[in-house]
């Protein structure tokens, strides 16, 4: 459908629906998630074979065998959609939450009230399971979700968007509390990001290059991070252990998230013992090492790294490795090359560690811990919707919380402004 | 100038600064700030010279005699300014506070830990005290701003910014840390809203009309409130002295301002009762009415409302008014004609005033007191830079924690990832 006027009905059905979604109890929340959770286990056969026609259309076309993998709607998959759907029904509901209330001198009594941001849209790719995820978290947070997933998910997101509907009918709830985007074009869902009368929230997850399609085109505020280039400093009091384990799983447990190591930085005093073991480390496990000149009189045998390598992001067995004379280097760097997304110190001193969390403004910063904790569950939050780099309204993982604003409440008697 | 790029430079030295400004003491900043207050009343006679400059240009431009006060500096306005100095001299410094701390259960210990967001860019018209305000705000809470005032009024803000810059200098801070766009083309002004990756955060004080523009072309994220169109609810049950004295004070005691009632309903149950009284007192403070047709049937000399008047922000002494047959009547008119500032209730039923702040989703909802209370001061933020009925970062009243974000802070030792 190519008329850019095409989604306003469903966006201004969202709006409409998004004062339902605030008012409803925790009790009706929990149960339609519940539900829903019900429906995914007992139609899996259907499922899959709704899955099954987007497999094969992007067979067809070609698709990598990575997109392929994304795109699957296995049971281990199903399962993983209904845990969390169980584990998202279980979370406190920050809707009505009074986070403070005080009294002023003149008896006002003031207070901040957790609140919906009211209409929230997911621009996705691939990932069927995202439907499910976002939908749900957005749900339980009284909100109502616009989902716009890849075409070549098309036939899985309808299946579980119908799935959803169902429940929500069964509970007398409106459908247009979560509505999924129909194939449009580009321009159309552009004109859609001019909305902002309608949508209060745009949470773009994918890759770049859709990232920044998206915030180029909208109106409506985005939050989103670009990439993740993470660091972890060595410093030289590190604990060579604990630094050696931590770099392998920050590198290598999961190499292709945002939350995984791409850079490391070794403190000069410390980088002739600790280079050679860490570079030998790390290639028994496969990682390429591109790494500076101080490094490659250490250890000859190293690519060299580019000005390029310092900012990429490589989602793979590759490690950008710089030497630096202390740690005010370390964190200069990081405030060049980093993506204010994830960055780690190892260290044994009690002052530098303090100095690191505080100079250091990324979303998440680590002392001795590995950068895959930046992660919702990880950090306690329950579950997450995506990882902000942008500092507005959310910074890091973001939860349920994270889905809603404050208002103010003021309980008065009779009180007049001087 | 009308390259566009003649900001650029500004706003690289502006993220610059934002690294020093973040991590400067409480101490040095209050210091900072008296030290500011003192100059101002010790250079007064030469900042009212200044301003004269402006007002001369602005007479000769014939600006209206409004516009003329707005771009006043008397010694009661550098008064105001020496008082707000001092207020947000003693305010709690909001950077480093931890407001959460948690243990996982591997251990780690996640904090949330308050930093100022960066770099925040101003844009505002006429009033000069609006530059010592905004920076006294962006500065104690530790972010780096930039100024840019309106042409009106640039000796002024000349004057102004070189008075903080002196004393920067002799605390051996940088000026950059606080800096005055010089007069450009507005397509240059455009271009600096594009900077995200240097400007943090752009908050548009001034008429609908400016800050529709800054929204239109900023790719930097807005906040901003474009008007208040504020409401009285008169519950059937009121008290109905007190919703006189609300009435009055909320329409009459400054109208020209955002929170100033513009819109009253009435209840259908008390409406033959309370309209004339209202009517008969708001008339005796020259107060025009425009009503619905069953207001008419009650005062039938009362002017009628048109569509357009249910969407008036007036800034003057003109009041709206309708009578609604319930409650759920008020809220949805508030829904559908307000613009998410500032509404109130005067009842004397409990369950309708819980009703009212839990349906009501406005920045600011009261029961029983004056719309004017939307004020950082009257709500007890200490101080305002501004208000949002923007849901997202902030709501309402934006004090100095609203100039900050939180991000995570982990204490490990040695965790990593199964």
């Amino acid at each position: 459908m190519k008329n850019t006027e095409t989604l306003l009905p469903l966006a201004q059905a969202a709006r409409q629906a998004s004062s339902l979604a605030a008012s409803l109890s925790t009790t009706i929340k929990n149960a339609v998630l519940q539900q829903i959770a019900q429906e995914l286990h007992a139609r899996r056969e259907w499922l899959k074979a709704e899955n099954k026609r987007d497999l094969q259309a992007a067979q067809t076309q070609g698709l990598s065998a990575a997109m392929l993998d994304r795109l699957t709607v296995a049971d281990d998959g199903i399962n993983a959609m209904i845990e969390a759907l169980k584990q998202v029904s279980l979370l406190n509901d920050p809707v009505g939450e009074v986070v403070r209330m005080w009294k002023r001198p003149n008896n006002l009594l003031v207070g901040k009230v957790r609140i919906p941001l009211g209409v929230i849209g997911i621009i996705y790719e691939s990932r069927p399971n995202v439907t499910v995820d976002a939908a749900s978290l957005c749900f339980k947070s009284g909100n109502a979700v616009i989902l716009k997933g890849g075409k070549e998910a098309l036939h899985s997101n309808t299946a579980l968007v119908s799935l959803m509907h169902e429940v929500l009918r069964k509970n007398s709830l409106p459908e247009t509390v979560l509505q999924l985007v129909p194939p449009v074009e580009r321009e159309t869902l552009y004109a859609m990001l001019a909305l902002d009368e309608y949508i209060d929230l745009i949470i773009p997850r994918g890759g770049e290059e859709l990232i920044r399609s998206v915030v180029a085109h909208s109106k409506i505020p985005v939050i989103k991070h670009y990439k993740g280039v993470c660091h972890i400093f060595v410093d030289e009091s590190a604990d060579q252990d604990m630094a050696e384990a931590v770099i392998l799983n920050a590198k290598v447990q999961r190499p292709g998230v945002c939350n995984a190591l791409e850079t490391l930085l070794i403190h000069g005093g410390c980088a002739s013992a600790f280079l050679p073991r860490i570079v030998s480390s790390l290639r028994g496990k496969n990682v390429e090492i591109r790494a500076c000149g101080q490094c490659r009189t250490i250890v000859h045998d190293l690519k060299e790294a580019s000005e390029e390598d310092w900012q990429s992001e490589y989602l793979d067995l590759i490690l950008s490795v710089k030497i630096v004379p202390d740690l005010d280097a370390a964190i200069a760097h990081i405030g060049r090359y980093g993506s204010m997304h994830t960055d780690a110190i190892i260290t044994r001193d009690y002052s530098n560690a303090q100095h690191f969390l505080g100079r250091v403004n990324s979303s998440v910063v680590l002392v001795n811990a590995s950068t895959r904790f930046n992660d919702g569950n990880q950090l306690g939050l329950g579950s997450e919707i995506g990882i902000s780099t942008t500092k507005l309204h959310a910074f890091g993982p973001m939860g349920l919380e994270e889905l809603t604003t404050l208002k103010y409440v003021v309980y008065g008697s009779g009180q007049v402004r001087e």
